[in-house]
């Protein structure tokens, strides 16, 4: 039997070359923003056996990684689960579910995040007012509370870890302001969770979501989220449906089992390669405990930062209080091309160290600290390399 | 450091016990209509080390992965890509790339996915209409051609491999009557491309998707998706913006180097890892060829067939010509406890079967025959598994 015989000339003619050949991935040390290296137990979990998305032996790991994730964001909230999706996923599926057309949304836009969930928010017809901020600055209270009492939004939409600057938004009291106003508040954790301390409830919280490949150290490609209550009530008294089947909250909450229901009902079919990942890394934040993390990645953040300073590199966030611990942003010195920095630092040490992105770019260098990645062994490899890539540019330039 | 020295009381007080255990995953033969089996090899190839979403090596993966899709769909069009989502996230990709809010759909409705469809269009605020058979039966091309004449769809979308129902639709000449009325057609294949012969481009296929765990056995959560130059002028033509920007086509084929740039544009974080299981999986394609993959699975179904027409059941599709090669769907015996079956095959075998899925519920038993499953080894187990199954349900009746 040849292709010939099944439609003539109409068939390719030969598969493609380049899949002929073996996969080829290097290891590398991923010290950019994202992703961060997973640890040795998570990647021995990706090659178990596929299992069906509805065995039991899924729902109750689907069950764990709930646990899991409600432990990471520090919620009780019963509408937590994993979306099948990147973290990109996980900003529209809360803008999605909760937001409606006509609604207005406020974003705190102090870099990339803001900008890109005011990109999604007007595709679903909403009205987006911004609370604008210089790059790498935090709003104030008081300026968070002028913008809600002048907009009256729907929704606020706040980046606790704007990763495009190194930026920590404090999230203390923003919550209660959102509500006082009648607004619910949405939280980008994709860069903190595991690393920054973080309460979904004591902070009033309503939506959040966070990144698998930053600090938890999971593959990417599944997005864990948290709904609060009053979030879920706004999901079920929409007037219009979700937008998008994909991530409707009244149907995936029911396959993850969510609303107290005895049978779970088929959404879509669940990554268990993905699921086994990210259950194994939210075991291993289980095992450390949050505070530890925390504790570890304050202190590598710590120890990287004296290092810099020593240098006589300038922090890119002004504020310490505002400095990531998972992302160190520091500028690009006078007369340094900073290309020149981060290809050196990955050629001669297979470390990968981030440039700027958006209002950022040519502008600083980025150096995550995240999961496996954030302890003093890994600060000193990066900082060498670093260092090593900052005396190449120099010299290069002579 | 202690959890009280963050937040007092607000902290949850212990970590999930459930996650505090090892992860077990028992190893099944899933021959229901998917996920099948992944082969050796691409579990293996999901536990290489992470790379970031930009990374050189990276982007030659994802050309590498571009080559094979065009190759599985027999397709030449330059936006060909793989969505970061499951096969659902496909359908609704397609859909909400190219429909508009007031544009006309009309779905081929017989069986569960293109209930599905219309689930998703009226999302979008399309306008849906039906050509409907009864599960199991196909459309013909009078009355295909007799619905277009009347409503004059923007976007027709068709199921080819009818999952829910074992149907396989045949697709020669429909391209052709959708774009003599000015139509674009969308066609599922999630549970066929590798197992059944299908042509994109002789066929005249505008949009198809297809899902990454079924016949090509990779892991589920990454889609294959491609466009033909008439869709893509569709996209860029839009009055509005694409709705979601997960999967804006406009975008995310920047991402893919589709347009012929020099540069590659961030749109989200890709998984490395499901990208090493599909690559490995479409290159076991290429390695074993399309018409044998497809005589492969043609051989395994006849053998499976003769056993089930021996033994005296009743198959649900009556035209043999329009039997999925990859999901035989054969008729529960009268007075026969489906589920009595299913469940002693998983039990004494580890050989998952599938019941009915919408429609037919109660109805039918679903055997899939897909990917590494598709050989007379597998057929001969699951054939005993559901003998035995049949057997010990009649048994359990007395």
């Amino acid at each position: 039997m040849t292709a010939s015989t099944w439609l003539g000339n109409a068939v390719l003619p030969e598969p493609p070359k380049e899949l002929l050949g073996p996969l080829g991935v290097p290891e590398k040390t991923l010290m950019a923003p994202g992703p961060s290296n997973a640890s040795n137990r998570v990647r021995h979990a990706l090659q178990h056996p596929l299992l069906g998305h509805l065995h039991p032996e899924m729902c109750q790991l689907m069950d764990e990684v709930k646990a899991g994730i409600q432990y990471a964001f520090q919620t009780k909230n019963r509408l937590t689960l994993a979306i099948s999706a990147s973290g990109h996923g996980g900003m529209e599926a809360c803008l999605g579910n909760i937001l409606e057309l006509g609604e207005t949304v406020l974003i705190a836009r102090c870099g990339l995040w803001g900008e890109r969930a005011a990109n999604m928010a007007i595709r679903i017809g909403a009205h987006v007012e911004f609370l604008d901020t210089e790059p790498g600055v935090a709003f104030t209270l008081e300026e968070l509370e002028a913008a809600v009492k002048r907009h009256r939004p729907t929704v606020v939409f706040v980046v606790h870890a704007e990763s495009s600057t190194g930026m920590k938004q404090p999230l203390q009291g923003v919550g209660d302001i959102v509500h006082r106003y009648g607004g619910l508040l949405i939280v980008d954790t994709v860069a903190s969770i595991g690393g920054e301390s973080f309460y979904a409830d004591a902070w009033g919280v309503d939506a959040v979501y966070t990144g698998s490949q930053k600090v938890l150290g999971a593959p990417p490609g599944i997005t864990p989220v948290t709904f609060s209550p009053a979030a879920e009530k706004k999901i079920f008294q929409r007037k219009t449906q979700v937008p998008v089947y994909y991530w409707d909250m009244t149907i995936l909450g029911d396959y993850w089992s969510c609303f107290g229901k005895s049978t779970r009902v088929y959404h879509h079919t669940i990554s268990a390669t993905l699921i086994y990942g990210l259950r194994e890394a939210l075991a291993q934040l289980a095992e450390e405990r949050l505070p530890n993390s925390w504790a570890r990645h304050a202190a590598a953040a710590m120890r990287l930062e004296k290092r810099l300073a020593a240098r006589g590199l300038e922090f890119f966030i002004s504020n310490p209080e505002n400095r990531l611990r998972t992302i160190i942003s520091v500028k690009v010195p006078p007369g340094i091309d900073w290309k020149l920095v981060t290809q050196r630092a990955m050629k001669k040490y297979k470390v990968e160290i981030g440039g700027g992105l958006g209002p950022t770019v040519g502008k600083i260098f980025r150096i995550g600290l995240m999961g496996v990645n954030a302890d003093s062994e890994h600060v000193d490899r990066v900082w060498e390399a670093f260092n090593d890539g900052l005396k190449y540019a120099r010299t290069a330039k002579l």
